[in-house]
């Protein structure tokens, strides 16, 4: 069971789906292309004609430096709230792309506070786009695209979204929010795919816009646009993780069968529940509060205790077939327990019994504790 | 039975190494990736310290493009001998990057001459590296990287190898060569593993003297090789397909078992000669003569005659569990048949029974003929 941010603990139907030879040119596959195209742009909220999915070979960073190089000229700016990795990533892609990334310090127990972005896009008028991270996995904050895309609006600016480890669980409708020029995700967090694929549901006539400005024909959203759209065609661009296709054709299905975002939400919103009532119980302490923690990831407090040892805790959950991160993502020692993935609240029930017998055996909970 | 130029035909133990759910963070996973890292390595006769293998999520374009970005600066020159198809790549993938690409026109049915890399790297002084398709897909011809590079070595310049669909089968030498920066491939193709991921095998000094002029974090080969040499760490960098790189360790073991770069190259020349004497026994006409025709694809002359149609030929001999490519890659009507993949000589006898069958059914040939 693999409780990490992704990739994610996958059903046994999608893993099967990798175990087939495809021609991606071949017209047979054409089908599957364009039905995941259609069905990612309407989870989406995205309209026919207005908005196009366009997949990417590759992970988060190929998406997101995909969407900043087409949407942005080079020396063009963006404002980004820096709530954590993950938007130290977004601005670290944009620096190197030869764009100029504006940092905005905000707290990182809270979400982003729209007006601290509508003044700063009034501060500077030279800022085209606002840059948001919808969850950031560092810290488990989730962000408010709709709240923060009215200020970006109202301001008359373009808004790009990382919605990596969001994008399926918590909602985001590109339909009603025509500020939003890109949101983007991958295969493998909260849809539950295999990873090796990205997607930007993008803005067409934005995309279009920027042809000929990525500067680079790999990670030009216009390119795949085009070739996505040619007609009697419509075919992946380059050869795809055809088998990674196959398998996120599986677990749409299987997302819709559970009920699309709102039924993901609270599924996983119940296994963060778990995870905090759990950990509370062996008297340790989540960093975030509840009413700000996203259903993503949840970041433990590590027991203060001389005993403690990441990898140590790390190596005796494998132990018992749990999987979590072995790096600090918060610059004081925490434990990080992802919630996404295709696992039940039983799962995540068994996970704390396997945390608190973990922490039994390193002495670091009295063996007649909780 | 994929008679493609890749993804290829791969073997059932591949496949069944993609149904599992891995974290690509965990210290299990990392002796996967350095593993077949070095692996890699020594298939191309690289030589450790000396010669890094450098994964990267996606396909060949992008192994190809972070190449180039990373070994020339930002109005760099490269002269590319347009070979077809995959020279038009290259030279696209440059100019879209802003470096130079410059074309030197060849003949399509044979060979690139050493003695005109020479001239053409004597006339301009200011190219500095060479960029040679291996195996040009496109047309079936294979190169010498070894002929040319001592040209290269000769002049002083550096030389990058597209060896996408030669890798493995091919032999080349980054040992003996040190002109080469890079050569680079991905798993999908001679090496019989599943699409998603390239790999560059490249000179650590060059790669390191490019450390930031590659322009972008994501193709960024320095980048890639400071992650992976990380002492303790060495993980891959961003998420990888993971699945993929499990299926193409598996893929290894069974290169290694067959034994190694000169058992697959003469399974895939017997492919190839069942294929041409087949076709030959149909009355149809490869395009390339025998002696430079190299073992991945084979064009074959379209027959003329009027019912001739390639998607319906595709089509049939697709009902008989044959896929070929559906396009042309010729200036004149031809159909491209792969040699390469988990296939054997009796497997592609029986494609050129299929391919005499669908000719039969679609009239073309007699039905008494051989």
């Amino acid at each position: 069971m693999l409780l990490i941010p992704g990739p994610v603990t996958t059903h046994p139907d999608v893993r099967a789906a990798m175990t087939v030879d495809l021609a991606p040119w071949d017209l047979d596959f054409h089908p599957l292309y364009a039905g995941v195209r259609d069905r990612v742009r309407a989870i989406a909220g995205g309209i026919a004609g207005v908005h196009a999915a366009l997949p990417l070979q590759g992970c988060g960073h190929f998406v997101l430096e995909a969407s900043l190089r087409t949407l942005l000229p080079v020396g063009g700016k963006i404002l980004i709230p820096m709530t954590g990795a993950y938007a130290d990533r977004m601005a670290r892609l944009t620096r190197e792309a030869g764009r100029v990334p504006v940092g905005l310090d905000v707290p990182h127990d809270r979400p982003v506070d729209p007006q601290l972005i509508a003044a700063a896009l009034a501060a500077d008028p030279t800022i085209s786009h606002l840059g948001l991270v919808h969850n950031e996995t560092a810290t488990g904050v989730a962000n408010d695209p709709a709240a923060i895309g009215a200020v970006v609006r109202e301001a008359g600016r373009r808004m790009v979204v990382d919605s990596v480890s969001a994008f399926g669980a918590l909602p985001i409708n590109v339909g009603t929010q025509p500020e939003l020029d890109a949101v983007l995700f991958t295969s493998n967090k909260c849809l539950e795919g295999m990873p090796g694929l990205g997607f930007v549901v993008a803005r067409i006539e934005s995309v279009l816009a920027g042809e000929g400005q990525a500067g680079s024909w790999c990670l030009d959203l216009a390119d795949i646009y085009r070739h996505a759209e040619r007609s009697g065609y419509g075919s992946f661009r380059f050869t795809p993780p055809a088998q990674v296709l196959n398998a996120f054709r599986v677990a749409l299905d299987r997302f819709d069968a559970e009920g699309g975002q709102p039924a993901r939400l609270a599924r996983y919103m119940a296994n963060r529940d778990v995870l905090m009532d759990g950990m509370q119980a062996l008297g340790l302490r989540p960093v975030l509060a509840r009413d700000v923690q996203g259903p993503t990831v949840v970041n433990i407090h590590a027991p203060d205790a001389p005993a403690w040892d990441l990898q140590v805790f790390v190596d005796a959950l494998k132990q018992r077939d749990v999987v979590i991160s072995n790096f600090y993502n918060t610059p004081f020692p925490s434990f990080r327990v992802g919630c996404i993935g295709c696992i039940t609240p039983a799962d995540m029930q068994r996970a704390v019994t396997a945390m608190g017998d973990a922490l039994k055996d390193m002495g670091i909970l009295q063996r007649n504790a909780a």
